[in-house]
């Protein structure tokens, strides 16, 4: 049985769109926040930030989907990766794991269920985080993810506001998850010929740990999901106020991402991705087509978009790659007139 | 739209069983557990305990379900409620709240999703605890609930096995949920036929704020969820190694409950129960079988099963049903040959 054939939409694709949830967040009657609450991620996008002393506050997100590769066990460890990723892009050391499981029992072999959440277990081991409890349902079609909770100092919580004119941008894994799965779940492919989209998203993005004192150069982060790199890039660039200016050929590509691309293995992502971005984003004459829609694509579990200090980005570069063999720079920050992103 | 009539099974009835559970579970490698998990929740029933300091501990749970209401706000409320009732059960203060929430966005009006999520909001406001992220799909079916994560003193933690013998058995809440919404998913009776059962699954388990000082004359406490009176009243009395001695008269149920049973409203945990429970349950030959089933009723958002100290047991009743109208007491504890559960 190949999971992404047991479901419509696979991964982030489930997710309801951003436009849809504001219509539905906007006419709310909120519980109050309390002063503790640093960081609301209440519009269901990002962790939050609770401050529990001066020394510590918590780091919480919570994320699930359906099936985006075949393999259950494959499965597990990419939902858990991406669940866990939103915590290390605040600078947060993950500490605790909640379960989120539907499953239908009537039609899936336990087996299968079993080898999801080994998955999950196995890339929790390797994140030091406990699993500490969950809740499962019987339901239409599988679902895992986790509810996380991790650890920070309350003033060294990375945000995406803080990049500054001559940073030097880093993206520490590959783009193209999201035209890769899409030929996966529609047959042109198979999960054997996708081995560095598979490892890169169920690697898990504790760049901080990796960084050790060098997590000082690091001026503001993201990670880099549904919205593509256009999204979050110029998400970041806006709350930083400054521009930023890719390099289109230094962008780093899964193997087969290209081709999938041109083939037209699209999402609705790679549409709603271009128009969220058309006000602040704009494209050299040199960038092709598929340089853009690479931009567009939407990830699973993608890699950490780094603001780094220009003196210590080499040496950050050269940390990263022992744990991250894609991370690349793929550009600069300017002060900007109009603060947005600029792809050449 | 009534939304009992949009999914198969409604509330907890959706849960994997746990003997499935256990099948799927037993087999796992799990992550390590930190010595700072104080209590391990991974086998997806209870709350977790994750030590933060000598004097502070996360007491972290998961829930959700699919409605077992008809009216979104009150679907909203209950699931919130029972969310909850994990972080009361053990003695805790809940402090953030993430949302799960899965819908139809094709078929299912933004207003009613709006309208379970302000129902939410609503309790979770009554509770003081801010609403600090989530995560929503596209899905065939509605389904709401919360990650909840409290603080707890460490050596405060309410367990199930402190109950001692002489102690008196209080419970907060009526029983027949399970029965009055099948009856409710069967059209048999309408929502606004059982006001009593919506205000009380809507209502906060906040046990422990109410009583204040007080809180020091419990010696053990559980929630009453879906394994019923007998399931949760036996688990708590074999980890007390005591014997729980009931009054089938005293018990206190629903206006319609006992109709509902004698009418055959049940679930199939109704069955389940009854066999988990066998081996520690007996009955006097007085009890009748409604009162029986009554005991076997599964219980969305139940009330909280407290052991008291004799001496202030009229107190803690008397200060308890300022909030919890049908708090009673339903029976004693006895030092037991064989620990378990008698209904007389």
């Amino acid at each position: 049985m190949r999971l992404t054939q047991t479901v419509q939409k696979g991964g982030c694709a489930a997710k309801v769109a951003a436009s849809e949830l504001r219509k539905i967040l906007g006419g709310l009657t909120f519980p109050t926040k309390p002063p503790e609450l640093l960081v609301d991620g209440s519009l269901f996008d990002d962790a939050a930030i609770y401050k529990v002393s001066e020394e510590l506050a918590l780091v919480q997100t919570l994320d699930f989907f359906t099936p985006i590769v075949d393999s259950p066990a494959w499965f597990g460890k990419v939902a858990a990766a991406n669940a866990l990723s939103d915590v290390y892009a605040m600078g947060g050391i993950p500490k605790t794991a909640l379960a989120i499981l539907a499953f239908p029992i009537a039609t899936m072999d336990a087996e299968v269920v079993q080898q999801v959440l080994q998955g999950g277990c196995d890339l929790l081991q390797e994140a030091g985080v406990p699993l500490v409890g969950g809740h499962s349902i019987d339901d239409d079609s599988l679902k895992f993810g986790l509810s996380v909770t991790g650890y920070v100092h309350p003033k060294r919580v990375w945000t995406n506001a803080g990049a500054k004119p001559g940073d030097v941008l880093i993206l520490t894994k590959a783009l193209g998850t999201g035209t890769v799965t899409a030929a996966l779940k529609r047959s042109a492919i198979t999960e054997a010929e996708m081995p560095d989209v598979l490892a890169s998203m169920a690697q898990l993005n504790n760049a901080g740990e990796t960084l050790g004192e060098l997590t000082s150069a690091i001026h503001a982060a993201t990670d880099v999901t549904g919205f593509g790199l256009a999204g979050h890039a110029s998400q970041m660039a806006r709350a930083s106020q400054v521009e930023f200016r890719l390099k289109a050929k230094s962008l780093p590509a899964f193997v087969r991402a290209f081709q999938c691309l041109k083939e037209g293995f699209l999402t609705k992502a790679h549409a709603s991705n271009r128009a969220y971005t058309a006000e602040w984003l704009s494209f050299g004459a040199e960038v092709s087509e598929e340089e853009k829609l690479l931009c567009f694509d939407p990830q699973t579990s993608g890699g950490l978009l780094l603001s780094v200090e220009e003196e210590r980005a080499e040496a950050v570069l050269e940390k990263l790659r022992v744990r991250f063999p894609r991370a690349v720079r793929i550009g600069e920050v300017a002060a900007a007139g109009k603060p947005g992103l600029r792809v050449e």
